[in-house]
């Protein structure tokens, strides 16, 4: 498990789940929530003052909470009784208003909500600056012809422009739609036992901590886990579209096909013994991560069955589930950004592989030609004889086809890739303007 | 696979799935294409017209169809050939311009839209009259008093109204999420070969084919499938979200809790036998559903790293996977609707099982109101005794304290389950306020 | 759901699963079970011989037993009524001792194994033509020299019989794993209610029954299901080991590598209008149910977590789920056996692969060779120099390294690729000795 | 990530996955190697003295590892590396023979099946202790009465011994299951590049290696991952049956029911502010594991489809998953030993659900008792009507019926529990002699 912590994730975002930062969301609840009651004058302000200044991560022994845990099943309940010893020795008073009226559910949802946050706005910034690279990458490759391939086949020739504006796309679609979710994501979990609040839970204090947390108020959702699994999926969609990406580029870096190369770094990919090869390594990883994230995914789907007020499992399979899916969807974006602001493209490579089929890939376009001087089903035949010759004969089509029409007009024309490209550049323009600012 | 196609599923759905209608969609998507070209001038309105008055889906021989998709792996190859032969018995030149410029993707993925929006006007429908249950059932038990559980142990009252406010705010949330998804969903795929159009298929061909199927024009999305697994991940969270009412349920109608029924219909759910069961019949087919989508959207979110500019697979593992999501989570949505609006409500068992523990559940209650008068300490310790006594004595909570503390005031309130429920009337009526109108 | 039946599946396993055959196997269980009660005088035997009779799929209304399937929640309640109806016309005693002291459970869980029975059989026919298909291609291409490639990237010379040989090997593997289930799954379910057994269902019922049926006998496993989700887990495993030869199968067949083609049958893979276009069809279907597999296994599996005696939605979650992972792994395995009889390899553009890289994929062969001359950081030296200048100047590193080491000795065998594929060959003698007989 | 890794898992187990174990498999793999090629005269004997006497985890700089996994994508690259630096500093000849011949998946695969071995033997010393736990509790509880449940509703009386006895054989079909796997599960893979062997790696050096290692020798089996995937799934399934374990004794632990309880440990479930709570918190982490552990599976067999020679992706994706699928169900099955071995019963609980539904369970061993004097069919209609008339009035069927008929003989035996139990008793001790010994 461990010694691959860098391998799939990403270094910011592993702190955001330390051990450290984990007890310091949990402490900054506890003090959020002492705070609010104290405004509203539920608990006495100076039991808060000391509660918040105990609020504090040295104060806990990590170790011992992981012990602890397995007895009350989750790490609040350890955390609190830490946290009351070390306020207790401080001011007896105040440790009877640690978690006033609060259970552990509550701390550790909300908890779990901020890291969500520090974690949102790090992958916005990520996707942003993957968002800029993939408009760079499309801007520069507009004109560049590649093939384009479907079922793993030589089809027609497009631009690689078109190939990373579909990437970008995607990319964008999951910036969008994991940006929907925050209003309804960033809110407080409040409810106490079974959510029905008391006098320590009211609606003000769900305001007042909300508020002091930068977060929404919200009736609890103990139980109903939506807005959790919603978010889950869009990261695993978020994950899937790095994987194609990821797939496209170790496909465009097969030895046989050469279009494109992850950037080479000192000691990256290489092989000592075998100087040729190109290991798309970062490809390799992401590809790694959005084949476990869709399980991971499928996980948070079954625990939405929660019984009643609190579930016994189904609320603990989330803990691990999501934290895993948040760091190996950060781990893909961050690759991917380095991926795309690297990549080596080799134009010529690619003018090299659209011309391998010795011409066939025109075939329609010079028998839709041709149609229109000899008739349809003439023009067809005629193509689809001077194919099998070519094939036959390991002749360039553009050879046979003008020795069987030697007066066919424009025959250069038809068998140029630029010709041949559709609306690839004026939709890749158009996709363009989204993003021009 | 067929004796159950009843069992988890909804009829009006498998309709849409029929061999029939699927058909008929993806013809809609070729005569709409004709039509688009013609009214630009592309294609010879005659054409048009005679392609729109062949494609009825009594002209296509379904069994046929199904043995040939196995040569060309997808439906559209053998349709346009079927639809091609017909028309070229009416009108030669008109089956020259039959699926003019197409690619068999552009046909059935946007035929898969047109089902997915036929779909979701019946799902919405649906989700409707769930929301409209949930509404009256919470109203009418805004102050029916309950137990609230958390691990599956009793723990607090709450009142049944709060539990049902909570499965009410989990399918609007559902419903939300579906509908925001609409105007990114129901959008065409037309892009030719590779996505870059032709001669055939052009912006304007895509805007105007678009408006003919009351679809958005779209670039085309054919190897970017976020929206179609966003879509996916939103049912995958609805069907979770009933799966949870239903696991609700059916623990609620355990013979020893018995706090709630499925309505009974004639011949359901009962044992000749047995006559004492009141088997939870549609929980079950709803928790099945619940139990089967997750794995279902794991493979959608699986086949995402599509290849290129159409996949080898990836594509394909969509088909079935998608209709059946869409299958079982309409059947889990409309017998939710059927369990909601007939569930038999037990207020009188719900009082029972709150007396269960014989007061053990007012300890914190007691503890509180004994904390003023001789301090929080002596309280707790005093309580915890009498708790035992009670356990031990298998005696009523109450009359222990009443013993040890024979001049306490307001005994008799504290052992109130209404005095136990926090905010919960006051929370669902707040919740309430959002459904009226 | 329905215009792809035979695209992903089996025929001969679609017919098992037929209503028609589905009601067979459940009649079946009926009549063995009162064959069985009345041979142990449990029933009378006019009784036992009416039931038998009855028990014929023609006397069922197919129809009318899906829609009542909702009621009683399984497919066994609404069958015992229909036959129960056939026979009080016919004999009113007999009637009286249809399905005796049994459960639904023991009939449909029975049948299922009766089911898997029959495809087991199927499915060890074709595993055998599939080992003999990879035996005959493993042998024609033992010394068929192709490049190996790891991460997609050229590495070194290997023979075509040593991958096909490891195809070989991961098909044996879940053939010998499905054949050593056999004992422990078929096996009979007959327990009765909550599976304790009655004056009809005894230890000597269970063995005269499970003989009638050809089954082995077994206590009650109404709520353990281990033995289903281990068979289904193997056919998981066998899906993805036919996935993993499609999958390189389809990566040979790129038009640039070109070095296997999947069999051509009129109108398979080809398209008109690219003539270029080699398809890869079945293994696009293949690698479709490899990619769905995965998620019904993890179906099969969470479904196990089933409560007491008889679950509330995950027994009834495993029903479509297994059958269709039965109906996938079929398909999957027929058009593997297609695949590999059918395979057109293209012995020739593997070597011209080999040769694409000019020579570089010999360098660590070159420099073990220079270093027995020059000691071994010089020629590690020397090569990775020589290296670089084929890279750069593109020319053969052959060559380089003659005009470095003009007077070096066997320079022509050292970049033969014969000399390159180390035991590949000893290998698949080896191998293919298990399969000769 | 990490508050949670003794919550869900068994320290032993953690151990064998720590930084400094995965390292140690790791190294004693390449001194094996080198100590194999030494033996067959490969390389110098002295070399292969120096390389096993540095393989030692204390000249391995783990933090320095982990951060250059990530340029080479696999944790064999920098190992190798970091080993020949602290070799050539001893001796700069046994540096040339380091990781001879020998690839980075040979290493990392090995090292697996070395982390599995001593996993399986942990594990199987924790399936005996918990099949002896269950073996124990199944004797004791052979004629413990209590009530057989379907659908969560109560059917008719089992013994508490029988539905242990279920318990029983699941963990021995997983034990068996797993035990079969051994043989070509503990081997050795070893095939250089492209698993083609070369002079450093011979069928000899496999041979040798794998008898150090205590290993198989086997073919090189680097892209076929059955069994490496067979494992994971016996696994899921073991997980999956004590999920089944863990879901019955939550349910009946619910304050309703009462019929087990976990054991009571210091601080362990219980509440302070609600005494009446005996939390299911071993079973909710055993829930919670079943819940995760069918994604882990579902990613393992999605990850099958490893392309050619070594997959860029797919490889990669096995490492974490298969261990903390590993780790997963040793803490499941660790806590499961506990939960049986400390598990507390409550017969007089169970005696007392048996009498809830007023003699209503009985109801059709009245009818076939009543149906001998007055027949069959005025049998069933006469106690249908006591069954109605004892539902509404409240009161018990035997009063009812007793009433109705007056000279009903052995009344009493027909309510007895003892008398409803079937095969209960003599099935479970069929059952309980294949465990003496």
């Amino acid at each position: 498990m461990s010694l691959y912590s860098e391998t799939f994730y990403a270094d910011a975002v592993n702190r955001m789940f330390s051990d450290t930062q984990s007890i310091a969301y949990l402490l900054q609840v506890e003090a959020a929530l002492a705070q609010a009651q104290a405004d509203l004058g539920i608990i006495p302000k100076e039991a808060a003052a000391v509660i918040t200044a105990s609020c504090k991560v040295d104060f806990i022994d990590a170790n011992k909470l992981k012990e602890e845990v397995v007895l009350g099943g989750n790490v609040a309940i350890p955390l609190v009784q830490q946290l009351t010893k070390v306020i207790k020795n401080v001011d007896f008073e105040a440790s009877k208003y640690v978690h006033y009226g609060a259970t552990s559910q509550d701390i550790i949802d909300t908890a779990t909500v901020l890291a969500i946050k520090d974690y949102m706005s790090w992958l916005e910034g990520k996707l942003t600056a993957l968002e800029s690279a993939l408009v760079a990458l499309t801007k520069e490759h507009k004109h560049t012809l590649m093939i384009g391939r479907t079922l793993l086949q030589q089809a027609k020739p497009i631009t690689f422009g078109l190939k990373t504006a579909g990437w970008l796309r995607s990319v964008s679609y999951a910036k969008n739609r994991l940006q929907k979710l925050t209003s309804g994501l960033f809110k407080i979990q409040l409810g106490g036992a079974v959510g029905s609040g008391n006098a320590g839970i009211t609606t003000s204090v769900q305001e007042k901590c909300a508020e002091i947390l930068g977060l929404s108020p919200a009736f609890p959702w103990q139980a109903d886990r939506s807005s959790l699994v919603d978010f889950a999926s869009a990261l695993g969609v978020l994950s899937g579209s790095l994987g194609k990406i990821a797939k496209d580029i170790s496909l465009m870096m097969q030895t046989e096909i050469a279009e494109a190369y992850e950037g080479a770094a000192e000691g990256k990919g290489g092989s000592s013994t075998m100087p040729h090869k190109r290991n798309p390594v970062t490809c390799a990883l992401i590809l790694s991560n959005s084949t476990r994230t869709p399980g991971l995914v499928s996980t948070m789907l079954s625990a939405m069955v929660q019984e009643h007020e609190r579930s016994a499992g189904y609320w603990h399979a989330e803990w691990e589930t999501l934290t895993q899916l948040m760091g190996l969807t950060a781990g893909s974006l961050e690759k991917s950004v380095d991926l795309i602001q690297n990549l080596e493209v080799q134009p010529e490579h690619m003018l090299r592989n659209i011309e391998m089929t010795g011409g066939l890939i025109y075939a329609e376009k010079v028998s839709l030609h041709l149609s229109k001087s000899i008739g349809r089903m003439q023009a067809h035949e005629a193509v689809k004889k001077a194919c099998k010759t070519a094939l036959a004969e390991k002749r360039h089509l553009k050879e046979v086809v003008q020795e069987a029409f030697p007066d066919i007009a424009d025959l250069e024309a038809l068998f140029q890739p630029e010709n041949a490209i559709g609306h690839s550049v004026e939709w890749v323009e158009e996709i363009l303007k989204k993003y021009s600012s």
